[in-house]
């Protein structure tokens, strides 16, 4: 049986579908019904429920976009650093293995070589290299926070995509924003996120951090290409001139572009799409918000 | 009437003694008594007794020093940067004056030219620095969550010291520890902080951010002679040869050894005994704790 936290949110939605179209056990909690931040809480539901594996989705995005957490600065930092914590003691208490979704919005740009970051480059993204937003900053401490947790799998996805038309999927974002940012990224896409963290448990892969992206990275402008193709652009691109244009009338806070390695990942035994191939797959399935 | 956050800590101790020697209206709520982390709480109670300022004395300092936080790194981001983003949100919405024991750790050394650092000064052992102690990194991060907070008191607080004895007085641990490194620091007399910070609310000085030391510096070696002088040495001290002896041997993670300028606070009206002349006075007046 799987315990899941953050359920309701856009990741731990994607897991609920599938374990609800899998058949799969699970329990699951928004923290008004297991208040699982407040001491001992969560270590006794551990014990007395023994799931065989936790899977955290809670955390602080910022909505509508990462702006959102430069005002906000106390909840980001608990949902992204301290809260893992809270988890980490929990599940080491109750010795109950667990993941973590982590994100790879703690990198910023690609080795000197051209190539992605690996697990072991430290992040460049981060209040440590104080160049980052706040929201990358809670997440990299976070990942610090858990440094040494016992039978946990670090996941750092990177802006989630799939199938499904809705506002936290970066295909419908690139359809709906005004204008975009040209840059170069890894991304992930949300289902084979699904099923590929779960096999991590599943195969028993050896615990730790793992960069969980399509193999490959792709341009906002390939991405837009795409989806004209697929007849699917509500009007023609456009963009911005460069990053201080985008800085200057769009955002607040500095965004993470960035090219990861997911070779340990596929390494392991758990392969995922090329990343073009998975963007075409999405926008060929594509279901329109409104149809759903 | 005053509101005391932390009132069983070693600072907190002290303004409960200060109130109840001077006929003080005040309360002071433990977490357990006041579980004022949670959501509502806090500015529920600010809205139902309206107290006229609120002093946040809680707080991670880890115990017996600084080298506890790098194992409970979660709870020291909480009660360090987190919490006091809690604090900010209650006391906004409920619209209560308010102090923040902050800490003058989040800088080492001096400037460039010898003098202390000013407010003006981006702190410079932090995250952002990346040649921090986690417990300097939250504080620094807690000074970055507050720093739009409306009718606040930042009150940095460095290395606290009085007359009486005992495990967080800073002469008492000079007098304990095996062997001292010897470091030039501005330090605060804990006794002239609580009287200082409720000058800042009785005179309604300007909110904001203020170096909480008394005027000057000093170095390990100097405290230790007056020490001496006193006949308070309990053998000879002994000291490390430099930091990084005393890093092998001694200490986990960094220490922050800095010259703080408290001019600001001085200008304001605020006037705290000469650093030298407040260890001299400190000494003359010794309690040792056997006999308290």
């Amino acid at each position: 049986m799987y315990l899941l936290l953050g359920g309701n949110g856009y990741v731990g939605s994607a897991y609920r579908k599938y374990f609800e179209a899998n058949k799969i056990a699970y329990q699951s909690f928004s923290r008004a019904e297991l208040p699982y931040t407040q001491p001992g809480v969560l270590e006794k539901h551990l014990k007395n429920n023994r799931p065989d594996f936790l899977i955290n989705c809670a955390g602080y995005t910022g909505k509508p976009n990462v702006d959102a957490c430069e005002a906000d600065k106390a909840n980001c930092l608990f949902g992204n650093a301290v809260l893992p914590g809270i988890l980490a003691e929990a599940c080491a208490s109750a010795d109950v293995p667990w993941g973590h979704v982590s994100s790879g919005c703690i990198y910023t740009g690609c080795k000197a070589d051209g190539t992605g970051f690996t697990e072991e480059d430290p992040p460049n993204f981060s209040f440590r290299t104080d160049n980052c937003s706040f929201y990358s900053g809670t997440k990299a401490l976070g990942e610090e926070v858990l440094q040494d947790a016992p039978r946990l799998y670090q996941w750092r996805m990177r802006i989630p995509f799939n199938h499904e038309d809705g506002p936290r999927n970066y295909l419908s974002k690139l359809m709906r924003y005004a204008r975009l940012l040209e840059a170069e990224n890894s991304i992930t896409q949300l289902d084979e996120f699904v099923t590929g963290t779960l096999a991590c448990f599943e195969k028993n892969i050896p615990y730790g951090l793992y960069n969980f992206t399509n193999p490959g990275h792709i341009t906002t402008r390939q991405v837009a290409g795409m989806i004209e193709a697929a007849g699917l652009a509500p009007h023609p691109f456009s963009f911005f001139s460069d990053e201080t244009e985008f800085m200057q009338k769009a955002a607040i806070t500095p965004r993470s572009n960035c090219i990861l390695d997911s070779s340990k990942l596929a390494k392991a035994g758990i392969q995922l799409t090329p990343v073009v191939e998975a963007v075409q797959d999405a926008l060929a399935r594509w279901i329109p918000e409104v149809k759903k």
